[in-house]
């Protein structure tokens, strides 16, 4: 049986860039244990002055796209640029496909090999709430261990991009020229998450369609305000195989970044992220502890028919599932 | 003081389409003392049978785009053609603004005037889940009262036109050509709920630039898959002074119903729409008891802002929170 490591392990271990102890450590923090929750709590708050350095990426894209190809090329540019890149997947219906990054990480060869590369799947868990938390606390944990570059991948056809966007400082979308925007499945609403759209895959015969889906995505972003931060997403070609375009994905991070620094964008979302995070965890627990209730599952099995059928009025429904929840 | 009406007289009243009687049943509804809400459960409940047969239509836009000039004229074209038109409004944050309506309801000349039309101000309340609970009840009550179209008004630029899209058959969007895109405020992800964009006051000099803008956002919209309901939203020009348009959007509305009944969808929604007002309704209720307790609310007015600079970790915070609460 494996040691037990105590708090000042996993400090000095992850203060150090060990990664066997930091993938340790987010294996603590992604445990369903009261005992194991209560040290992570503990080593990630402990942990927290030496957080929030990297810089924070989000990745979206539906499968096909070349995530992994794209992630795997790009992370290999910031290597050789010397910088330390991890990669997280936040996933909630991984459980069901077993990870879609679990397959990935034996294609990501070159990250998975280097040292300076640290990837993780994503965590298991049914529900979202659950998920984003513990890929938070991951984040925060390999900031602590010194990465500078912080990749989160999502699959792009689901509700996590809400999730991704609300822990990164750039979020980016990768898209196919010519394969049918229909066929694409990117759910609405994604696109306009997007700092930056990146047309992947743009080498050979294929270079020509992305440039012409280039200019329409252009002219389609343009139709959208303004956010807040003054920013009007970009859209790139690149090529994952060619290594191409993937040093002016960098370059407009970081063009971003200034701007967002410089305009007090940046502190204000990482604040608002922060608060975001707590009111998820609460929200997340709240609706967990409800749900567990043995009582209370008995019922809305049993009552959820009647709903949907309209035969009973939800609100009234929600009130009596409630007051029966606090009376006990 | 006035007689406090029993739950026959309030079956009775709405039934009949007595519109005092209706509007004291939704003053019932979004009343805080627990008797009048455990009285209007009964009163919901007991009229559910008579309740889903209206047409649903959800109506967005930002302020100046001539929301309550359209809906007048749009429901004075449904009065015309013999439909009771009702006309609720979802906005949390009216209780500052003092309600977007309530100003509007003077300007409803028509409308207001008319026996067959009923129009009620947005409910106060300081926070979404609870206004649109409210809002669903007093639709409900709008269709056992007898009310065929039901007109639910949004303001555009906050969270809760998602909350509209989850009580609508049809959700459109009002927007003005040339008023420069980036002006109208629309937030990113609106344009992309809408079943159909209306370019409003497209008369008179405008007429040019709304077939214009017309062209543009259905080439915007081209390049968004098509949703579940294997529907594409039209864009569609309208002149609410000039009368001009009002019927093509209707004409949309029941030829978008029939191909939504045909293929399923619009029952599948209905029901869907009703399991998410349950899930609403338990997040708001158990989100309220939460943050209703004293003892919580100091603690969280003492943490946040630690949250806020990094220094305490967010998912900690949540754990003690959540035990605190529920150890009392």
């Amino acid at each position: 049986m494996k040691k037990r490591l105590h708090l000042t392990d996993f400090l000095k271990g992850v203060k150090a860039g060990n990664r066997v102890i930091l993938s340790q450590a987010i294996t603590l923090v992604e445990s369903t244990l009261e005992s194991d929750q209560n040290l992570a709590s503990e080593l990630v708050q402990s942990l927290l002055p030496e957080t929030g350095n990297s810089i924070r990426i989000g990745i979206t894209g539906v499968p096909g796209v070349g995530k992994s190809t794209f992630i795997e090329a790009f992370g290999k540019m910031l290597l050789d640029q010397g910088k330390k890149v991890a990669v997280l997947a936040i996933d909630p219906s991984s459980q069901l496909t077993k990870g879609s990054i679990l397959g990935d990480k034996t294609r990501m060869e070159t990250l998975s090999a280097d040292k300076r590369a640290f990837i993780r799947p994503s965590p298991t868990g049914s529900t979202l709430g659950g998920v984003t938390g513990k890929t938070r606390e991951a984040m925060l944990l390999c900031e602590a261990a010194g990465f500078d570059v912080i990749l989160v991948e999502t699959v792009g056809v689901g509700q996590s991009e809400t999730a991704v966007k609300n822990m990164v400082d750039f979020f980016l979308l990768l898209m196919l020229a010519g394969a049918g925007d229909e066929l694409q499945g990117i759910k609405k609403g994604i696109m306009e998450m997007a700092d930056a759209l990146v047309i992947n895959k743009a080498d050979g015969d294929n270079l020509s369609m992305a440039k012409k889906a280039r200019v329409n995505y252009e002219t389609a972003l343009h139709l959208f305000p303004l956010a807040d931060k003054n920013w009007s997403p970009k859209v790139l070609l690149a090529s994952s195989t060619e290594s191409e375009g993937l040093e002016e994905v960098w370059n407009l991070v970081q063009k971003y970044l200034d701007q967002m620094k410089g305009n007090g964008f940046w502190e204000t979302n990482r604040a608002a992220q922060r608060l975001n995070w707590l009111d998820d965890q609460i929200q997340f627990l709240l609706g967990q502890a409800f749900l567990k209730d043995p009582i209370i599952q008995k019922m809305l099995e049993d009552r959820k028919p009647k709903v949907q059928k309209g035969e009973l009025n939800p609100s009234k429904l929600a009130k009596s599932l409630i007051q029966l929840f606090f009376k006990k």
